[in-house]
């Protein structure tokens, strides 16, 4: 079975940067299966890149897996292999991207820093380590190499991490939430579980209302399908990331409610 | 050779969706190529959709064809499997997506419902049959699954198709027909062949009023390709896809006429 | 190893185009990598592409390279293949796109016009050539085909080429230079070298004013990377390409002051 490289970044689809990565992938191995996961991450997102990495893991198969939302490229920062407990390696920057997934993975059974010049290409600029760090040493990983062989180990407590999702606000009849992303479809996924809807006492088939800085923007149904509601309508259901979701049928949620990622929503138990 | 496996979607570049669909097939046919014709169809545009595959399906080689634009996902609309005459299987909703591009492989050979739990992924959403129906049965048919094993057959007659696109209106020097695709240089692809536009006797290298809402937009010339008229000129001319079509050469001929997608065009013989 | 045949056009992310392209390579060399550098040029953005296929050409493994940005298909221009010294082979048409990446690699060591109607698609559009002339042809040579036998040679001389960027004007204290492109952060990659801002006299760590049309439009200072200024601030430094350029730190550079490709953009020595 070829080994699996998969690529999530913030590099856009205008630049050769991501066919780059790939090309200095295959230079290494040759036999080695890309997958491009995405490379539609907000610029300089690290905290939605590494939603978008953990929402996408659980489906690639075991392999080595380059992360690159890297504002801080060039400065002191480290770049890191992470292998996960499941015998994943992660690649990419020391800034709590790749952590969620590592963590989702069997939790991270051993970091390291990327030191080891000799993996790298022999010509590195200080601003695109993607190409230049990220992509050779995760080749090198898939032909064979050990995490260990890239560096010496970083204690996990050592590793950046994100501050946590603000968690949402549950009483009887009501929701405080915050969107944490918007999809192509304006499909607006929440920072709360169906079981959070639940505690809420927001019924499957209720009425919900929606507002949004203390305003009515709509009224959604609870529902487990756009199809549970009629066209244009708007339904609260559970995403296919498995979260609390706001939807429109055939429509744009986020266009039609005015919500973005970030966004903080009200959720109250409708007439 | 290796088995392919062809993709299309409205899922866009910035999300994971198209990325994670090529996991899941990986993961069951590690050997299989993916090919991602595009994520680019506009979204929820099922009859766009299925002419994008049209076009390209007489390129791909004999494969398993995946298409989602999927906007009943979840509801009672059925998953299907396809059989063409020329041995290619089409895997995506039963909305009328994958019939054009099916009956143009050879006709409709069998179609199957897939109901077979154990081909699909195990922790199924209500709202994401391309990452947990369609990618995995496409995964088994390229490793080697019969189609008929995913489920029971579906009669073709059954099979929920799309309404037929409105033909154009053809007498001596006019013609109006419907602008069905505008693709990214702007050229506008019309809902007629060159036999049409004979027909409408509008003659090579003539010259032919382009009207929208009964108001001129410009004055366009009859040709083969866009250096057949000044630069910033507009040319009636058949397109790569074999449809008539309307182009600037150098520039952007939706954004110069007002058109989009669904415009009904007039094309009358010039002065 | 499995050949490798490099795309990059300014076919766009929404079209079926580029993964036709792949689809029409694997039909003939089932056993190819594709690997997609970039489909983002800017449309008919000749001289664009030509920079960024010369950016990736050597990162890529030595293959066959096919470029498509092609404003004038279908009329005289020459369609080619372009042996470089060393070995790479590229595929396109014949109006400069190819020739920096081919120079960079070794020169160009022969060049022959496509005309060989049997490596051909049988059913040839003239508006397509990506798909009906040039991914063919880069099949046939990833599977072995020599490039003398696409038709008769073509003396190098006679290939067309591209104006050359205009230079850097240099005098102490100043420079007055173009922006070459602006990537998907907004940093905007200059038509000079590190030596020439050196030449300029604009030290390392020193503040340089930004000038367009006579008006600063902010100051920045010389620096390697990103981190070297406050969250917010400019920075002047050498970009992945090799290229002097202006980033901001976690922001948007080409926003901030105005630029897009071919501004003009005037740095003074600061205070």
């Amino acid at each position: 079975v070829p080994p699996i490289v998969s690529l999530l970044s913030d590099f856009g689809p205008s630049d050769v940067y991501a066919g780059v990565c790939e090309a200095v992938i295959l230079a290494i191995a040759p036999d080695a299966r890309v997958v491009h996961l995405s490379h539609g991450v907000p610029r300089q997102g690290v905290a939605q890149g590494a939603r978008m990495l953990l929402e996408a893991i659980a489906y690639v198969p075991v392999g080595v897996h380059v992360a690159v939302v890297d504002p801080g490229v060039g400065s002191a920062r480290r770049p890191l292999v992470i292998e996960s407990g499941d015998g994943r390696r992660f690649v990419g920057p020391d800034n709590g991207l790749l952590l969620p997934a590592a963590e989702h993975c069997g939790g991270i059974a051993a970091a390291y820093e990327i030191t080891e010049a000799r993996l790298l290409l022999p010509h590195r600029s200080a601003t695109f380590h993607g190409r230049d760090v990220f992509a050779p040493v995760a080749a090198h990983l898939a032909v064979g190499l050990e995490a260990g062989a890239v560096g010496p180990p970083v204690r996990s407590e050592a590793l950046v991490r994100l501050p946590p999702d603000e968690p949402p606000e549950i009483r009887d009849g009501r929701m405080v939430v915050s969107c944490l992303h918007v999809d192509v479809f304006g499909n607006c996924s929440l920072g709360a579980r169906s079981s959070d809807v639940d505690a809420a006492g927001l019924a499957m088939h209720a009425s919900v209302r929606v507002l949004v800085d203390g305003r009515e923007r709509g009224s959604a149904r609870r529902g487990r399908v756009f199809a549970d509601v009629p066209p244009g309508g708007l339904v609260l259901y559970e995403d296919s990331r498995g979260a609390a979701a706001l939807g429109v049928n055939g429509g744009d949620a986020a266009r039609r409610l005015g919500i973005e990622a970030g966004t903080r929503v009200t959720l109250e138990r409708g007439a």
